[in-house]
């Protein structure tokens, strides 16, 4: 047994033999399994990479290599190895260690993603400027099927020197299912096992000279028998595929490709949670990102009835499907967004597209040109990766994309990179585009029936979160307008989302003496209501939890100096310096004044002094 | 000679025999030639597509069939056959024939894009709603390599019926010569000339059933001596190269694929600028998008001895490479950039990395990450397709990447879709970012020094435009404040950019009792001097060439609120609604508040009545 606790760097494994190594192996994945299970995290993907991540530190030096973890979410063997195994208990909480690349938490954390598809790029970055290491990027097969991957590849292909290394991680499985062409493409790979098995049994019986003439063999041979090869197509050196949970095979390939001065993508392939049975037969990615959870069993620990908000929203879309046709777009969030009834449902109505999401706006917008009703679902996070397409080819042509943005504001574990509190400012630039923001499960259904009744491109952005499951009726559907959630004399507290919610209750049980309004529709404001706010000439207070940039607060202190009212207006968002890191809800909520004491409290400094 | 001002809609061509469509092809472009030399526009790459576009009218039915033409610049033979030829003499003027697909125009337009490689994706949308149609896109190559185009094709790949056609229109040149392994996939492509000529051949000796038997024993042949199609390798039956400036070989072709139900490439060769001799040997993209020029000699009409704003920056980069290491990096912009000499004197320090906004982003992260400088250049407006990738790389780990945004504001002819009036929005909720405008040649030097000398992401954003040549100190820096132009005691005058130059000089000239402030610095502000504004406790107006969205005028009033100053804020800039036309950059000022009179009335009106 290895004490993982006391690894200091990764430089011990080049002494071990190939069967401590495997030792190795198998004690990491027991760690993790251990951990992640009381903590919650990544699991399927480090299971797939142990070998891997222990190969490349037997063959490679730590001090002159950058390891690129694409996403980054798999690097979890990677923070073991490099010294954080202590730190496993803190994981994802809020002060502790992050689930992703954090280059704070070592200095062999090179690249920060969160976002996938970008490592190809940073790799092309740190080669032309950095001719002292080696670059090596590890990318997942549905990440490489991403418009900034593909343009990384195509970029790097042609680098005729500093021998870039790309891993292609490919275990048939992204965050969703792998879809598109390229996906068969990889299958196609895959299904010659026949070199698969070849190579495996030649790296054990034959010296290295002996495998670059089997792989000159090779080459030759597949222009006969199989012509699909992206990659040599862009220019690369092509390993693969291999057994990328063999660390014998590994390290005989990784070893033989240090070599080579071409760029390189080494294609293995891994198994999603290996090791783990629950995890092994998961299909539907519940283990991708999992909870707390029961080893025996892989049962969640908690099951306290509630459904996620999401799972709000795609049962709606069922129902709302037996009365109207419409399509359902989305990128890669099929699991994440609980679509997966709507899909089995409607299989000639959903399109999960990979992670591509301009992909996913454009064709949404061709859609709504062909004046069909289309709903676009999609991460606030990840819908910075579609702007250009959904201001210029979705807004600006003011098309009738219904877009739900999910996870928008805190999202907890994920951290940093993931936090929804962009897409605001985002929209509020767009012409033509209505935002809005339902302050509970009823007004969710309300505002997407308002969205399928009216003609302009619409938003409706909805937290992570959960809520206990309620039969609503699917019709209901609201006016444009900011409802009064209660009346008070002293000032007036404006707000959008399940926080509005929150502070009517608070406000309620408390009995202050404040008014607050559901600011349901954040562009175009309800100026009726805002006129009568306004003439109260009392103290307001807008209470955002997106960055401060172009937000409501912005506009209501516009219409305030462009009319000339006098009401004094508070905000309370984030400033757009802050940068948020992980931790549960409610303990970023504490830290950055959203806990329901710090709102009553700042209600009470700011409306009622 | 055809009288090209009659034509109504194409149908006219369906009755002509091959020598009258190749008048037709010889009027059109003469036609376009003559119309182009008067009032600028795209002229190389619609001289290309003469016999592609009269071909395709020939075999499909207008009504029954959706052209996509990718980015749109590419259709005015498409505008000739649809009825619009008389308004040739309008052609990108305020109020006339817009240069792109406009759908306000024609019911044969269809797709607006007007940013490149969306073609792809919008097909797909239409494909999947709208099954009577035949959907065609026709894309170039350069175009075809960007990130959004390639997820489009990994989608369209995996469709086996609704038979789309994808037509790659392959000049060998974008916007700036093409780069990348794509592109000598391309070449190699293009080199199997045995295949062009012979079945150029081919197609007039045999008829069609033979042809189809010699498509299938290429296709067969490809196995044993060309292996290098990605296209079918992505699900596409791929018919290519073909001599894409002969109507009969197209004709015949498009009727062939015609009756295809699978995905179609076609790839088909034309030669830029083809019938005009400067254009066709025209290597640094003069006549991708050209102003008035005498015909004879192909020089521009207009030649004052200026020089654009871009050369400004270019000239900069040239000086200050002299004394200091660090890259250039710019999608696709070599040539609007004006960044030819940079890349000829230090070829190892620029990358023009192609259509690939995001992977530029992200390269100079990881250029910046290894310590090194590096300027990334690129258009406002395609800026936004590199949202996420400033945000969540650059920004978010506070990278020292200097952000070179050239045709900031309004942007003359291109219109709606290219105006560089949404950065500011996007900048500003960004974290760590600075954001800055100078307001003249000698500003832009200033800031780019303070920009190299400071270790945080560095915007600099800079209008089309042109100036008089001059010499400058290229070692000149500026501190970071608001410099007051003007002194004044009637009210406060602040704005960015040449306007608040213009401005300043209108204030003199005019004798206002304004004071005038150059916020060069649009974020972080200069916190010590708006306090001064503040407690001069004068009406203040903030002037912006942008959308009002997280704006300076938002964080100036912001400011106002929390230190409870008393002073006015008027606002001038464009609502977030506003859709900004094309035309020439003074004539599009004056409709938008923005000339001279306006301003000076507009100064008058708020601050001295």
């Amino acid at each position: 047994m290895f004490n993982l606790l006391d690894i200091k760097d990764p430089s011990f494994i080049k002494k071990l033999s190939i069967s401590e190594l495997k030792a190795l192996a198998k004690d990491i994945r027991s760690f993790l399994i251990e951990n992640i299970s009381k903590t919650g995290g990544h699991l399927s993907s480090n299971l797939g990479v142990v070998e891997l991540t222990i190969a490349l530190y037997y063959v490679f030096d730590i001090d002159s290599t950058n390891l690129l973890f694409d996403v980054g979410h798999q690097s979890y063997v990677h923070k073991i190895l490099t010294g954080r195994a202590k730190d496993f208990n803190t994981l994802r909480q809020f002060g502790g260690l992050s689930g992703y690349i954090n280059r704070s938490e070592s200095q062999y954390d090179i690249w920060e993603s969160g976002h996938s598809s970008t490592s190809i790029s940073a790799l092309s970055g740190l080669m032309i400027s950095q001719n002292d290491k080696r670059q090596i990027a590890i990318i997942g097969d549905s990440s490489l099927m991403n418009g900034v991957a593909l343009e990384g590849l195509n970029f790097l292909g042609q680098m005729k020197k500093n021998n870039p290394i790309i891993i292609l991680n490919d275990n048939k499985m992204g965050i969703s299912k792998s879809v598109g062409a390229l996906s068969s493409v990889f299958s196609k790979l895959r299904g010659s096992s026949f070199y698969l098995h070849f190579k495996a049994g030649c790296n054990k019986v034959f010296p290295k000279c002996f495998i670059n003439v089997f792989h000159q063999i090779k080459r030759g041979l597949k222009g006969l028998i199989q012509t699909d090869n992206i990659f040599e197509d862009m220019g690369f050196d092509y390993y693969g595929p291999y057994d990328g949970n063999n660390i014998a095979t590994l390290i005989n390939l990784l070893k033989r490709i240090k070599e080579r001065k071409e760029p390189v993508v080494l294609h293995v392939l891994t198994k999603k949670g290996k090791g783990y049975l629950p995890s092994e037969n998961d299909v539907e990615g519940d283990f991708h990102g999992v909870g707390p959870f029961d080893i025996e069993t892989g049962k969640p620990l908690k099951n306290d009835g509630t459904i996620s908000i999401s799972k709000v929203v795609s049962n709606y879309l069922v129902e709302k499907r037996k009365n109207l046709e419409f399509k359902v777009i989305t990128p890669a969030m099929k699991s994440g967004a609980k679509l997966q009834e709507f899909a089995e449902l409607y299989p000639n109505d959903f399109y999960d597209v990979g992670i591509a999401e301009e992909h996913a706006a454009v064709m949404s917008a061709g859609i709504s040109l062909a004046k069909k009703n289309v709903v676009l679902l999609m991460y606030s996070t990840f819908a910075q990766r579609a702007y250009d397409q959904i201001l210029n080819d979705i807004s600006r042509q003011d098309l009738k994309v219904i877009i739900g943005i999910d996870r928008a504001g805190i999202v907890g574990e994920d951290g940093q990179t993931h936090q929804g509190i962009y897409d605001v400012a985002m929209f509020m630039a767009m012409p033509n585009i209505v935002v809005t923001m339902p302050k509970d499960d009823k007004e969710i259904i309300e505002l997407f029936n308002y969205g399928f009744n009216q003609n302009h491109p619409f938003v409706i952005r909805y937290p992570r979160g959960n809520v206990s499951p309620k039969e609503i009726d699917p019709t209901l559907t609201c006016k444009f307008e900011w409802p009064i959630l209660n009346e008070g004399n002293k000032g007036i507290v404006i707000g959008y989302g399940p926080n509005i919610d929150r502070i009517s209750h608070l406000v309620s049980i408390n009995n202050l003496d404040l008014m607050v309004v559901n600011a349901r529709f954040i562009k175009p404001m309800d100026l009726d209501t805002l006129d009568n706010l306004f003439k109260l000439n009392l103290p307001i207070i807008v209470i955002e939890e997106v960055v401060s940039s172009g937000t409501l607060y912005h506009k209501i202190l516009e219409y305030k100096e462009e009319n000339n009212y006098n009401s004094h207006i508070y905000r309370h968002s984030f400033d757009s310096n802050t940068l948020i890191p992980h931790g549960k809800i409610l303990d970023v909520y504490s830290h950055y004044g959203l806990s329901d004491e710090d709102l009553l409290n700042l209600l009470k400094e700011k409306m009622l002094s």
